[in-house]
């Protein structure tokens, strides 16, 4: 029996790339739909349920993605409020990449600090990637400090967060706009991340160079210029005045990892939701 | 060479039931197209006809579905018109279900009761499935009251299908608004159909349990309630009150080994044309 | 490594024809793009070039399509602007097959005449697959009179086309409107191309059969009537008052074998690009 991967994506032409990785992680076929709408998704999902036998069912999975990260979280919730009982499909959303990237950013961090014990800054961090790596830091006990140029955005994204963690994990909203607000966040500081917006530059080399104690900077920029400065794409645990640094490329081959074992695991039974904490789970029992 | 069944759907996304479906009956490919126009279908129809050579024609075939069955219909005439001389492709339309649903339903009533010689009653006769299941019956033979709230509208209907059945079938048309209308359609029959949409309840138990004469029923109704109280989904020849009962789920099997051997077959000639009657000789022919 | 093939049509719905022979060449799986838009394309081309390593590069591919020539030329530059250094896949333009068709006709012409030396008229000229057979002839020295019922249009084209043409060939313009006009196109030709719009008649049999040194006639109108009167669709190089002649479907084996192994060749390394000069070349390689 074939393995058939559904792709629901809120964009107009369904991505290329997570069509490839699909493929190129064994689904035998891909059915893409582009612009799909939250009162599509019921009929969809029916045929995803209601074609193959209970034990055949492994063999079908549901994949969301598209750039709109919250429009892809509300296909996620009309596709798992169709399944009932046994009668269900394994489930992934990864709009953007946001969330194997923000799973693959945390799991680089924590091969060289303690995360549940760190403290870490997350800049750009009310945008999709960066509030999932904030919500996985915390989950994992750390202290996050979300920030933005906006005092509010970063509290009210914090305030969501919040409501998602469970345990000792805290997570603080920081400003950046100005120079006093960016020292505060960096004060004490083991670990970076920079998720912002393409061209978005939240340091010099000057500025980072000097904070103490700090461990681990994760650049996720994909495109120059770079968050941090001095940071090259490529940086993969690459030593830079005394901090362990990564990339945006440095970080992608743990990614596409992630990405193609989550689409391959969704074929082993029926029952899996990959969201951002199962993805991240998946990474770390990767041992990576 | 591979099989490659193009999709036509009359629906914004193209149904996952039956790409599914298609893939597991056979097809290596499934080229789908939603909000298919009629206009668009020549083109399409030139693509699945100009590409191989005569004999190798047979490995492409064409399916019609969408919810809109109407539309559906205006498509085939389309993809037919297209066709020249030995210049075609297999094709099947099977808008909503409807054609594999009504045949099987009117095969797992023919296993108990000579529809030939039967008085059928068919409530909500005047959908899709419902104005199928009115045809077949009538084209075996058999007297078939379709019913409605609006006797015009069930008149309406009869009108049209009378000019599609050959033979000695009647069809007649009943108003179900008042009681003494729903008494009179009920009178004498041996098998009542329900087709009506989601949520119509045509009969309780008290009612139909004491139907003289009455031997089969059968519910298509695939969410609670059912039209007939008291039938379960599941039904497949279970006796109630001495009447042999069906649900939506209990022909289902057979609808879907319809479906699939339909499929199947399109791709062993080039000139099969599967709409509701050359469907249901199939499934006659599956000996189900 | 399955070999994938994005297909951008500029169409609502993505060509079937292309579809297909892309499968019978070779791809294991097609993505098909319909309604493509200039500012989706590096979106989409990202998604081909950053999935898969350098070296597995090769095995995905880029095909363009779609009735409007000019938006698939807008397209293709948008993915060729995507690439950069090693990181690239193999692409093809064939616009409503405008370029393969083109190819086949001048080669069909070719086996008879020495192009370079020859003096050939494009009746419809002015059309997609009329500017491509025009430039192609014009590339390999010939020279070729461009006709159109307004000789402003012809001239126009003739102008744009001249500047991709490197070397001695000439482009000329002519008017057709006039019986004068057309005369004068007609004198000294060796080879007739009839690119016109389906039922555009450009002369009458006794009108070419008196044509002194007429030697070729490729008619392209695969629908009735055929531009040259007395050309049958069929012609294979059959010879008609002393003239060698070829129809539409007479060249459109060629066309398609070679439509066939430019896609297959696609998939041997990541750099090719097929635009009209690249496929005519293969053509010519192919020894047809």
């Amino acid at each position: 029996m074939k393995k058939i991967l559904v792709q629901l994506d809120s964009d107009l032409q369904p991505s290329v790339f997570d069509r490839v990785v699909a493929i190129d992680a064994g689904a035998d076929d891909v059915f893409a739909y582009g612009n799909v709408q939250p009162d599509q998704v019921e009929g969809l999902v029916h045929g995803a349920i209601f074609t193959r036998g209970p034990k055949d069912l492994k063999n079908t999975a549901v994949f969301i993605g598209g750039r709109d990260v919250d429009a892809g979280q509300k296909l996620l919730d009309r596709v798992t409020k169709t399944f009932f009982g046994p009668i269900r499909v394994s489930s992934m959303i990864d709009c953007n990449g946001s969330n194997t990237t923000a799973a693959a950013a945390v799991l680089a961090a924590g091969r060289h600090v303690d995360l549940s014990k760190a403290t870490v800054v997350v800049f750009g961090g009310t945008g999709p990637v960066g509030q999932r790596v904030s919500e996985l830091v915390a989950s994992s006990g750390g202290t996050v400090r979300i920030t933005s140029r906006d005092l509010e955005r970063a509290e009210e994204v914090a305030n969501v967060l919040r409501e998602h963690v469970k345990g000792d994990g805290k997570i603080e909203a920081h400003e950046t706009a100005s120079r006093s607000g960016k020292l505060a966040a960096l004060k004490g500081v083991q670990v970076v991340f920079a998720a912002g917006a393409a061209g978005a530059r939240f340091l010099t080399e000057k500025e980072w160079s000097g904070i103490e104690g700090f461990r681990v900077a994760v650049d996720l920029n994909a495109v120059p210029p770079t968050g941090l400065e001095g940071i090259d794409l490529q940086d993969k645990g690459q030593e830079r005045h005394g901090v362990i640094c990564y990339g945006a490329l440095g970080v992608g081959g743990l990614k596409m990892k992630i990405h193609r074992t989550a689409i391959g695991r969704m074929f082993e039974t029926n029952d899996r939701v990959y969201d951002v904490r199962a993805i991240f789970e998946l990474g770390r029992e990767l041992g990576v």
